[in-house]
């Protein structure tokens, strides 16, 4: 996420004193410049990741990541100090306040990640960061609707899932992402056409057109 | 990492009968083209995967990943089947023994991770996937030593470490982790400038150019 390495200056390369100063300025970068990610970091896809709660201390870290935006899916207000850095950092907050005890209303829920959801695959939102308070439950819940949105096959859904939820899995958020339907939200996207471009550029990301031809009037289920 | 929608015949958006006919594809799609992701399959970065040994099952989901390389880190020579699959879909196989007791001798182990570092870290390979057996120890340790070349700190390194290992984490392993000093890969890449390219795309990743101007002799630890 950092710059992998920092280059000699010009005048400096191949000289022993370029050398020298090269790794001088390497060495006090290694002590310096180290970066402490979120707790629970980790990328979901091009443009996409999710993490525990960001502390100020992971700042540095988010800033590498140029970030367009951020999913919060608590309902807690955001601390004023991350609000501050994400002025700093013209970051948008978009917020879908899930509660965090263990037995949510299953149709509230459903039609919170639903929307979030919306604003997850939405290219113009990334890079996004999806978080919550440990990353675990309801960041784990949106991540493994994303995964069958992909067609991923539910055991592996489940298997990411319980990587980063760890001791916490929860059964209830199993049934929860077993029973949800993606084709719901396809038919909410009819109008708006996401595709994967070609590797012509030998990268793989999500494209964005609006289907300007004509909207379908049966969008809404 | 599939198609994530599966748009609309131009001739029949926005007619009844092509959101029927849309509708039926898509859940037809649900079913036939379901993806199965290796065991302990995550993105790491733009362009690099990491996994467990993949199976035949696996094979529709990695040629959605386009790969260019698999850099496999066992002694154990490759299965004939998965070989097939490799030139079917012209990627390279860069493997990189290491032996998976629980015991390797450090020095042993530091030249090899070093070695599969520098081919890890040349986006002329990218995207590539690594894998060992289990996707724990092995393929935990090569990008444990990438996390610490990104200049992340150790615990985040550990909480990374441990994750995908889950039960199965080794404390010689976490030794190791703690104990490789990427300086020695900095250095031996004093040639080959890496750096990120701006965000004029959008997009983050690693750049490559040969730094032609002048090759320093003290390359070489």
């Amino acid at each position: 996420m950092s710059a992998y390495i920092q280059p000699p200056l010009p005048e400096e390369r191949g000289t022993k004193r370029g050398m020298d100063q090269q790794k001088k300025r390497n060495m006090n970068n290694d002590h310096d410049d180290v970066l402490e990610p979120p707790t629970n970091f980790s990328m979901v896809e091009d443009g996409i990741f999710r993490s525990g709660f960001p502390q100020p201390s992971n700042f540095p870290f988010l800033q590498s990541l140029n970030l367009r935006s951020i999913i919060y899916l608590c309902p807690e207000p955001y601390p004023e100090e991350n609000l501050e850095f994400l002025r700093s950092q013209n970051i948008q907050l978009l917020q879908f306040g899930i509660e965090g005890k263990t037995e949510p209303s299953v149709s509230i829920l459903k039609d919170t990640i639903l929307e979030a959801l919306k604003v997850l695959i939405d290219v113009r939102n990334h890079p996004v960061l999806i978080h919550c308070k440990r990353g675990k439950h309801r960041t784990g819940c949106l991540v493994g609707c994303l995964r069958k949105f992909q067609n991923w096959c539910l055991s592996s859904v489940f298997e990411e899932y319980q990587r980063f939820a760890g001791m916490k899995s929860r059964a209830t958020d199993m049934r929860f992402l077993e029973g949800f339907d993606t084709l719901l939200l396809r038919q909410c996207l009819y109008s708006i056409i996401y595709q994967y471009q070609g590797y012509g550029s030998n990268k793989r990301r999500l494209l964005y057109r609006e289907d300007n031809l004509q909207k379908p009037q049966t969008m809404k289920v």
